[in-house]
């Protein structure tokens, strides 16, 4: 018997830059050429079919116009396309197109586009860099930090995926403008949920400048761009691989995910996060967390968006609560739920665990009650 | 415009140890108590249809006994399996169990097993931990050191995957004696690989004591086990990510994967690295390389081992002339091969470059010799 030790410690640096202006593609096109990913001339711009047209092929004839070698590869846009068999796709279509290892991919799209981009990234040729060119609010609020890629399956979402860095994330918001409106309002329930859960001056900042967000005027989506990375960055960067404090992200997640599903995408990530928001803060009041005038506030600023916070009629309260066993979070059988603390903090549930255990009676008459 | 910065920058440490022995179920189970995947206490043993009853049913009694949560999971033997496809029925059916990011997999089997679960355990759950328990020749000498895990497509072997390291790796050298006498002798392949690039003294090990090696007398197993580890792992430790140096691993494998595919997979992997091997041993030799007599010395070593050195007649020699250009070493359309430089080294065709453009019409006719 012998043993072989394989020492493989190393320092690994993943760091990047998250650009937010109006129309970056000249700046996407300067770092290509500056060398933000090496020798590299071959990209491979992933998209959707909404994007496709908008900016995609823009960005693609730029590309091309400077001299490198670039294939569009769109998908139909919605949830519904992040699958292992849209991945597969798109990989049979490089591979065909004589794709290999000595590419790049270009995500140009929302939360959907740069999830699957990066998953393709990540295991195309055991990994090729690849960069966001981020295009709804939500792919800014959402996407652009915290390296999660993943895809669904008929079994669960998101639970297939890996964790990869973009080498660079561009977030136009010059593009946010020709989202449809649900689009925009559904966006916005990720950065509400980083004011819930990380900065009482973010929340109140929203409360205020609710229709300079909507309506896009330049101080307000500038600042709300960077509050979503500062607060989303804070909490990555401590715990990069979700052990414990990165689970305070799912805040609103548990049941919005679950509705997300059993609508069957009928409603968008976003309204169903609103929801699940909803949901959390129900709880949390219930739980003594919150007090009850917090807890209004939450959903009264939800609702001025255009957030849903009650559940559609259509949706099944008992499939919903079943659906619930299929979180991440579930440890051992129980359902745990991330609970804001106030707003603009989480509850820390016992030293360094965010998720905490909900009987499922309770969580059923939360739900009964939305 | 602004720009915010991602600061990623750490330190990882994806050491391992790989303990090389006679029967080490009971060392597995030992280290699953001691701590080697933390609390985990939930595993999902992989498998083929060959390895199930003969050594993964063992492991798992043996695993249960010790109060572990265990599910096999096993796909038919073979690399054909290597698939996405099969990648995702081993996720459902994971899922369908209730496997979620609480678990860990421990691969029971070859080199396909091996690679197949090491790519499983990297997307599942956006990576859960694994084990390798090697029960082949060939999975020792190639998959124990370098973390590469991956499927085939119908466009290109290996180039979906990822690099994933496992947390340790059992090298049981029992299990080669109920291995067929084809596999133990595909599985040679590789290990003769690495004495040709890497070590002169491996390879006159290698001629003087085959007899033993092939009747697995333990001194000659024990060396072999330990010299493939300690010569990929003097690579890879140099070069993990296949940037430069890693690629002499790919000695005969430019030939070698293309016959493997053309002959659609009646060669074993190791029978068709065997005539890959005797390729680049022509090339090298055309080119001033190596002698005609090392050349002849390691044809003859193959050989011996029981290895083909000549192409099947019902290869289509044009058919692997174009499946040449699949190969992942190709650069702006050239075929390029790793070469011997004498016995025990390799071409270093440009500083950190060592892997030598072929002009097509060079590599036909050495095709046409073989």
């Amino acid at each position: 018997m012998s043993i072989f030790n394989v020492d493989l410690k190393k320092v690994v640096d993943d760091s990047y830059e998250i650009e937010i202006g109006y129309g970056l593609t000249n700046r996407l096109v300067e770092d290509l050429e500056g060398g933000l990913v090496g020798k590299i001339k071959k990209f491979a711009v992933v998209t959707d079919s909404n994007v496709r047209d908008l900016y995609a092929k823009p960005i693609c004839e730029q590309l091309i116009k400077s001299g490198f070698q670039i294939d569009l590869f769109a998908f139909p846009a919605g949830e519904k396309s992040k699958t292992r068999q849209t991945k597969e796709r798109i990989e049979d279509a490089m591979l065909e197109k004589g794709y290999r290892r000595d590419c790049a991919i270009i995500a140009v799209g929302g939360g959907v586009v740069t999830d699957l981009a990066g998953f393709v990234a990540g295991t195309f040729g055991r990994g090729v860099p690849f960069i966001n060119y981020a295009t709804t609010l939500l792919a800014a609020a959402d996407a652009s930090v915290g390296g999660k890629t993943a895809v669904d399956t008929p079994l669960a979402t998101n639970l297939i995926g890996l964790f990869n860095q973009p080498k660079k994330v561009y977030i136009d918001i010059d593009t946010w403008k020709t989202l449809p409106k649900r689009e925009v309002v559904s966006g916005m329930s990720e950065t509400i949920k980083h004011a819930c859960l990380g900065s009482l001056d973010m929340f109140e900042f929203i409360e205020e400048k609710l229709e300079d967000i909507l309506s896009f005027q330049k101080f307000a989506c500038e600042y709300i761009a960077e509050s979503n990375c500062r607060i989303k960055y804070s909490v990555v960067m401590k715990d990069e691989r979700e052990k414990g404090l990165r689970e305070v992200l799912n805040l609103g997640h548990t049941v919005g995910r679950a509705v997300e599903t059993v609508s069957d995408y009928r409603l968008l990530h976003g309204e169903a996060v609103g929801i699940g928001i909803t949901a959390q803060a129900l709880l949390s009041a219930r739980l003594g967390y919150m007090s009850e005038e917090e807890e209004a506030r939450v959903i009264a600023l939800l609702s001025r968006t255009g957030l849903p916070t009650k559940l559609p009629d259509y949706i099944d309260r008992e499939a919903l609560v079943r659906k619930l066993y299929t979180d991440k979070k579930v440890r051992d059988g129980k359902l745990r739920f991330v609970l804001q603390k106030g707003i603009g903090g989480v509850v820390e549930f016992s030293p360094g665990v965010y998720a905490r255990p909900i009987e499922e009676e309770l969580a059923r008459e939360i739900i009964m009650e939305l």
